[in-house]
């Protein structure tokens, strides 16, 4: 009987680095003590992997993209749809997408405050109350909150474009901005003129919202209108089952991964605990892998995110002991049986630069059959002397499908 | 405060090259004591690059601009463009350029000898009697004399092509050919209906040039007409420093590269004694090296190219020592702070082929926070097992500017 082998690649946001002095020239992977990823080096093929190409310094976003086998440059129309799929909508393609804040405006449209005193909450009772607009001209509106003042806008109909303006002025004591096509079409054109309109609509719905009535009375200020910015279409990605006839689910901890997910179709599994920071449930995490692993999907995309947290706040003691902690939930991950596991990171983020770099990150295969080489230590250094040499984010699905035995031949 | 890194990218033009077996199975730059090169391998991170694509054989010019971040398949539409651009004509995107020699005819327009009897002094007259032709139609003719019998024309003004044909009929004892259209757009028959009334006027301008009434008298055959061929168009590129918000300089000692620097935009930095060749005054090279890394340039471009000189020749002994005394530029070099220097050759010349070939070279990054290999020694095999593996001429410059911390993050 052949055995249906099931592919997992799990993905430590952000756990590459550059060789530190305070690590006596070591990276935070290399100074980390990770039995269980050296195990897994040790016992798999290792390479060094460019999410995108080399130097390009990839988001998140774009490089889970280029790792799931679509190309950024051709999918990624801009943060809009991903961060409105995140949060929980369910985009189609067309739909245009946008970033907004709740914000404070005076009866004039002066801005008084861009992120309405950073409110916390109440904001899903205001997308509740904004999404009562339904319709405008044949357009579907659709609101959702998101994290603090933030919120997604989604334009759903016939003959919308991106190519318009943000309304959100970026400086307070400043009008917010009346929105225009960035080109002559009249797709253009209509999108400008509804989102004005939807605009307008907000800040009638929302100056006199009980939960504003009640900010105003605690002195707070109140978050009575909505801007958009960062148009963008929800692009047309062939859904990541039906290209490559798998049954997939993502664990992810961060709306911007699941959007990812949600855009090309994976289901994704909500973990409890899981924060996205250093401080999230790596058992519960461990615990849905083992699961999830155990049901009928052929393969999963597992995100963990807290070492790109610790990178971007510059704490090298809180990213090393976050990779410790993770290197556990490898050792279980390594357990399963059945199973082509790749470990990676999306990029490097850098404790000395505390954002994304373009340097390559370690990455590597476990199971049957692969071409076991000497490197016995996970890290950026040592993968690089791995039999894999150096592959592209873009490799990686043709390599793990070709592995589970799921490619057809280009060719006799 | 954050210090602004600059960045040095070095070519030692032709430098790579095969085992040989007169060196016991060593290249050239294996033989070689090479101190500080070896230093520099040790300090940095290593890997091999193709300049273009493995295999492919680079020219100079193509390797360059492959490695500036231009797909030579796109820029490069001939030499002409590159060397009109080398010998100091301002071309624009546009222009039709060509490669001319000054040859002798006779009255019938037989030619006599191709190369005028290979014409050494007087050209810089003879092209400005040329010049004064002025204008054909509405399109600009200029011409500038180049070493020995060479000359490049360009043609300037609207609706020319670069789709015609050779006048140069490559044999002596033919007559020069008509030029005429490779397409059948009016813009190909403009240019070969100009083209073919300068090379009339040519002759009619110089036949009794004083110079050449000279060289009659000497016995020598006159300059007498001018035969172009290698029509390219100047290519629209994004001027470097646009492209990557630096300010750049180059300091080459051949034309064409000049000519590369020249059509992207950077400022060429002339050397006194830099002949192109082993002789060359390495001295003042160094010099003016550390004279501009200390001005505010960001960024420079440097090839020095007598290696390749040696390799054309089949000259091993000359290619060894040459590469010695380069190694003492390296060294002042690397003495400079706060810069990223990338040390490379744009393609292979082996002794044993006497000509440029498509083997990868080896490369070397020096900087803060490079990820330092275990390799300890620069040339073409130690650099195969190094930390960057193997990466392609296209890449460097977004490595580069992610080590200098000018990339912008593509998404979130």
């Amino acid at each position: 009987m052949v055995i249906k082998m099931k592919g997992i690649i799990m993905i430590i946001d952000g756990m590459a680095d550059r060789p530190l002095e305070e690590l006596g020239g070591k990276t935070p992977l290399e100074a980390a003590k990770t039995p269980n990823m050296d195990k897994m080096a040790e016992l798999g093929v290792n390479g060094i992997m460019d999410s995108i190409q080399p130097g390009i310094r990839p988001g998140s976003d774009t490089a889970h993209l280029s790792i799931l086998g679509y190309d950024p440059y051709q999918v990624y129309t801009g943060r809009g749809p991903f961060e409105a799929a995140g949060v929980g909508v369910e985009v189609m393609p067309g739909d245009i997408a946008f970033r907004c804040n709740f914000s404070t405006a005076s009866e004039d449209g002066t801005i008084t405050d861009r992120r309405a005193g950073r409110i916390r909450e109440g904001t899903d009772q205001l997308a509740e109350t904004l999404n009562t607009m339904g319709l405008e001209e044949d357009v579907q509106v659709i609101f959702k909150e998101s994290t603090g003042h933030r919120a997604v806008l989604v334009l759903r109909g016939p003959g919308l474009s991106d190519q318009i303006s943000d309304a959100d002025p970026k400086h307070e004591g400043k009008k917010y901005k009346e929105v225009v096509g960035l080109d002559d079409s009249p797709q253009a054109q209509k999108t400008s003129r509804i989102l004005n309109r939807v605009i307008k609509k907000s800040y009638q719905l929302l100056k006199e919202h009980p939960i504003n009535m009640e900010r105003t009375k605690k002195g707070e200020p109140p978050a009575n209108i909505v801007l958009p910015r960062g148009a963008g279409a929800v692009p047309n990605a062939q859904p990541f089952n039906e290209k490559y006839n798998l049954k997939s689910a993502c664990i992810a901890e961060t709306g911007l991964i699941q959007g990812i997910a949600q855009i090309v179709g994976m289901d994704i599994i909500e973990v409890e605990g899981a924060t996205g920071g250093v401080d999230t449930n790596l058992d519960n995490i461990t615990n849905s892998i083992l699961l999830n692993a155990t049901l009928d999907y052929d393969f999963l995309l597992i995100n963990i995110d807290g070492a790109d947290e610790a990178g971007h706040d510059g704490n090298l003691q809180e990213k090393v002991e976050f990779i410790e902690k993770v290197d556990e939930v490898i050792g279980k991950v390594m357990e399963l049986e059945d199973v082509y596991f790749i470990l990676t990171a999306d990029h490097s983020t850098p404790i000395a630069v505390m954002d994304h770099t373009g340097d390559p990150v370690p990455l590597v295969i476990k199971g049957p059959g692969v071409r076991v080489d000497a490197v016995n230590q996970f890290h950026e250094r040592a993968a690089a002397s791995g039999g894999l040499c150096r592959i592209r984010g873009s490799d990686i699905m043709n390599i793990l499908l070709d592995l589970m035995n799921r490619s057809s031949k280009f060719g006799a």
